[in-house]
């Protein structure tokens, strides 16, 4: 059994090799390639609890992961997790992997890909990403390097200084991201809307990984009305989780062209923009995440090797 | 974050300890300080795997075990898991534990244990193990360490030999054990009765941990008939799970004593024999043993460090 820590991940989760395992992930779950039982999941204190199993025939992967909004105090991450690898066939356990950084680059890299199917090409124009966390951070890494990109913009409540230095962006207001970009990645917590349609430009692609509740929104109704694709993760998941896709399925304002991606790579499906992509994240983009990442690590000779 | 191997858990485990964790996790079980949601179960290609949450205000620990009957061809261990101990509060994983040994030893505590509270002292005259694999090796372990012992019978379809060797006890036919013991472990994976009631002593005290499904049985129902106390793990565990249970229950035969054996913890009921102990195995007993591994770890120094 390994062990693979964050660093770990990041040497052997490669932007192609990971949105490869993404688009894998995808296509499965679109396929039925997976058994994906409901989550478990427990609040407790003011703290969440999720417990998500999947199977493949060659993955048997189990993610624990958990909000500790406390966390901030402690100055501790408010998101942790374990990703547990075992084989399906004899049981055996394979790799404990550390949980929040693969989150990160499999969200990171099912937008990266959306963006690839919406665009059609490997190179953007400008790059506006809303946020300034751990996922803001792991978005601009894995686009960076398998986009070429002219000009990246980043928007955020605070430390968008930042990190607009560290990936040679600019630090911007919302309104000016939003009017300039013809990619957005939505990376925030907040439960109302960030991309406001009244300012997108005519073909944008956004991909939003936030708004996990009925109630929160992180687009709001204009940008929908104006896309001519909305495609996401998981139907069945988008339905239950947020209101990005519930509300405007409830005011029956959804564009025509409704699609899992899953389903776009299965079919061959052209996209049609302006086009949203909303995730919510699925089982199956761990597991198949997970069992890249063991295999890479594998081959590679990285990580720990431990004996249970 | 520590790795606490089958060896580790054998040297920080001692039967002291162990015992005392499963006496806390039946007390937390019967007296609602445990949060244990149903577990996720899943069978696929004919194996089994089991996905068990549980909570307490220390230990938030989730046990992912499987059952590969195809490893016997293999050479592997037909039962595997993996335990992972997290911080409650912070969030963050503290260990991760082999799961197969865990079991064995919190299965054989939970026999240990209801044995002490049955005689009332920690001597037993003839004690006899029915079985010879891995349980019933860890109940012979524990018992032997906790209890003074004056004679062991063991009896098995096969192994039983080289397992009375290797404990100093006698490798009997089953009628001779039943027959002769106070105290019987059935520690099989049988599905028809090895415990009769017809050969047993007066005041004998049972410890079954093996039947576990509704149409699989381990002990009669003379075995039942005889019986003055009938105490469980947990009542809504055996009338799930095993038909050790819902039988006589369905034929109205259970004694007028049934307990969890919680209830006689906390409450210090004194148990009449003959007794009869079903365990089935809950997750609290995984929680509260794993907690206390590892705890015990720490202090002595016992376990790999690595960092996620």
């Amino acid at each position: 059994m390994i062990i693979l820590n964050s660093k770990d991940l990041e040497e052997v989760l490669t932007p192609e090799v990971s949105i490869n395992a993404i688009k894998d992930a995808f296509s499965f779950y679109s396929s039925g390639k997976i058994i994906q039982p409901q989550r478990q999941v427990l609040t407790i204190k003011g703290n969440w609890w999720g417990i998500m199993p999947s199977y493949t025939d060659f993955s048997f992967v189990t993610k624990i992961v958990n909000v500790i909004p406390s966390n901030k105090e402690r100055n501790l991450p408010s998101v942790q997790g374990v990703v547990i690898l075992m084989s399906p066939d004899t049981g055996e356990p394979l790799a404990i992997i550390e949980g929040s950084t693969l989150t990160a680059i499999r969200t990171a890299s099912a937008s990266v890909l959306s963006t690839e199917l919406a665009l059609k090409r490997r190179s953007i124009g400008t790059l506006g990403v809303i946020g300034a966390g751990m996922e803001a951070r792991y978005h601009l890494k894995i686009a960076l390097k398998y986009f070429s990109v002219s000009k990246v913009l980043i928007s955020a409540r605070k430390n968008h200084y930042q990190l607009a230095k560290e990936f040679g962006g600019e630090a911007v207001e919302l309104e000016k991201l939003l009017r300039e970009s013809e990619v957005i990645y939505a990376t925030t917590s907040s439960d109302k809307p960030v991309v406001l349609g009244k300012f997108l430009s005519e073909d944008f692609h956004v991909s939003s990984i936030g708004a996990h509740t009925p109630n929160a929104r992180e687009i709001d109704d204009e940008t929908i009305k104006k896309a001519k694709t909305y495609f996401v993760d998981s139907i069945q998941a988008v339905l239950n989780e947020t209101g990005d896709f519930i509300q405007p399925k409830n005011l029956g304002i959804l564009p025509k062209n409704v699609y899992e991606i899953g389903e776009i790579i299965n079919k061959g499906i052209s996209i049609e923009r302006p086009s949203i992509f909303k995730t919510v994240g699925i089982a199956s983009q761990d597991n198949l995440t997970a069992y890249v990442a063991y295999n890479e690590a594998i081959k590679k000779g990285i990580g720990i090797q431990v004996f249970l």
